[in-house]
């Protein structure tokens, strides 16, 4: 990348998106899994066509101001968030529904009622699907109450079209094959509760990117992995994704550097307000250097990343162009206007991140 | 807030913003230490603005492209920051100081070289301070080696105007005050060195919001914190804010809660998409609720926030509204693209947010 890219800069190479898209799409057509993919990672159209095009059977999105988005890609779309309802939301909600099939999740009664009665006589043309806490212990009601919340969302006049869950416990080291025994359990425990209480269940969605290729295809209907179009550096530390399979990079300068024998670092110009802060327990740093796989982001402020290098490795230049890969991609995303497109590392593209910002 | 506020949203509260800004300006007037707030926390013009009015002496900025924004604002501009140019990146720093005295900074001899080659002819009409590093370990040289930095740029054609340095380590418990004297001691000797080097220091520049407050007036010219416009629950937790002073939060709606006795939990629609994911490990969680004092943030994802409650205190039901205190402000003002304005609890007014995703 030349002297005229500035940075930093967000940088996709689309050859190895092209790869992850439709590798994740023969493995769940494998499955028998539907694969509806969850743009709130790249929050881009240019990606979504990609993953349509590869056989997506919709898209799953986190707010209406993504599915208010995406309904220009596609005409079937899952807000997979337990909604809650204000007279102005739901109006923008029925709007979507012009333009393409919407559902979206429930987790409690009161959800259910609040979402019937601000949808009023428009309940109907929506289907809604409850959510499931399958160990990840954040929204979600348990499988004992899932037939509780289904009536409850009869009752509002909302069309039940099956049950989902996020098996968010999957992102931790060795956690992929046991969180997906855990979201299928569940799963299976809510359908039969909501069959017992006459309300069939089509639909039984699932699927995180570490969980989706070991989810049960026995159980699931469709999976909703986000990151796999990129990989990050939390997948490649959880063993999840190769470097050479990382589609994503962050193209920072070389600002900063000592060569103290004490800590012998650089200093990168990405800070936070790129790669952004997430920085879960079993990561070794704030990101990692695609091509110094031994060095290590040890601080992140606004706009420095401090990376220490290990005795005897040579330190990078002043000045040198760095590609780090962010711990959480989807942040990322959320954090830039737009994205250079590489293809044999040329830049012969920008894609505007239309979603970003559209937090509710 | 009524119904038709759709959350999250970034509230400020206009009275709160005012009074933080006079009572800085007032104090550092009293230590006899020029005011450069740092606009990288709040990006907003009409914030800007206010300072001014409050009688700043000039802007600090991160980057070229915040520069850009703010040279509309102030003829006055400093990008505390280490530059690397390139020749795109030049032409805009000289497109700038049409509009503006700017000043930038330089921590090593190859990055004056860089700076003098890049900028040519151009390169007197630029201050440059020399940054130093007083113990946050992160960027600038140590004072030892200022000198000789200084006379690369000096030998660059540059402009030497003096030393500046970030006493980052003052975000910690107790740590204001030790880290001030550290700031005082390497600006201090960086200052002996130039002049003994021949090179003249006007300016010597320092401060954080943690550190401003005590600073050493009879060292520093000049200050350039940025949080205290704001405050935020790093700086609650800190204590170098009370919670009735924090001028900033994220409205946010209560979409899920258990009362299960293992874990009495709500969950909040404001994730790290609008909170920011930064988590210091001397705060008590991913953020603060400023009417619930008691509850902590215990995990944070992009559209969630899981907000633990002890034993006995109430729940808030589905659909309440709650204000959180992010814990570090400087990044939530770049995750939106602009704030609602409240005076006395009503919106009043909208502000863009004019510099977000100026990273460079």
């Amino acid at each position: 990348m030349g002297d005229m890219v500035s940075t930093p800069m967000v940088i996709v190479d689309a050859d190895t998106l092209d790869r992850n898209i439709s590798t994740m799409a023969d493995a769940l057509r494998k499955k028998g899994i539907a694969l509806r993919p969850h743009v709130k990672t790249h929050k881009i159209v240019e990606i979504a066509r990609k993953q349509k095009a590869a056989g997506a059977s919709g898209l799953s999105v986190a707010t209406i101001g993504e599915a208010e988005v995406f309904a220009e890609v596609v005409d079937d779309l899952f807000i997979a968030y337990p909604l809650w309802l204000t007279r102005s939301s739901a109006a923008r909600l029925i709007e979507v529904a012009e333009h393409a099939r919407v559902a979206f999740g429930v987790d409690s009664v009161d959800g259910a009622r609040n979402a019937g009665a601000r949808l009023g006589d428009a309940a109907p043309r929506f289907e809604v699907l409850i959510e499931v806490d399958s160990g990840h212990r954040r929204s979600g009601v348990h499988p004992d109450g899932a037939a509780q919340v289904a009536e409850a969302a009869v009752a509002a006049g909302l069309r039940v079209a099956g049950v989902f869950t996020f098996p968010g416990h999957s992102y931790g080291v060795d956690q992929a094959e046991p969180a997906a025994r855990d979201e299928a359990k569940a799963l299976r425990r809510a359908t039969r509760l909501l069959a017992e209480s006459g309300v069939p269940v089509r639909i039984r969605s699932g699927g995180s990117t570490p969980s989706a290729l070991v989810s049960d295809g026995d159980v699931l209907t469709e999976a909703r992995p986000g990151v796999y179009v990129f990989g990050d550096a939390q997948q490649w530390e959880l063993g999840r994704t190769e470097p050479v399979d990382i589609a994503l990079t962050v193209l920072a300068t070389v600002i900063s550097r000592s060569d103290d024998p004490g800590g012998r670092r650089i200093v990168l110009d990405s800070g936070s307000k790129i790669l952004g802060a997430d920085r879960p327990g079993y990561v070794s740093g704030f990101g990692r250097l695609l091509d110094y796989p031994q060095a290590r982001i040890t601080a992140l402020s606004e706009h420095h990343a401090t990376v220490e290098f290990p005795d005897g490795a040579p330190l990078p230049v002043r000045g040198s162009r760095i590609r780090v890969v962010p711990n959480h991609v989807c942040t990322v995303l959320n954090l830039v206007d737009a994205v250079a497109v590489a293809r044999g590392g040329l830049v012969v593209d920008t894609w505007p991140v239309a979603a970003r910002g559209r937090n509710s």
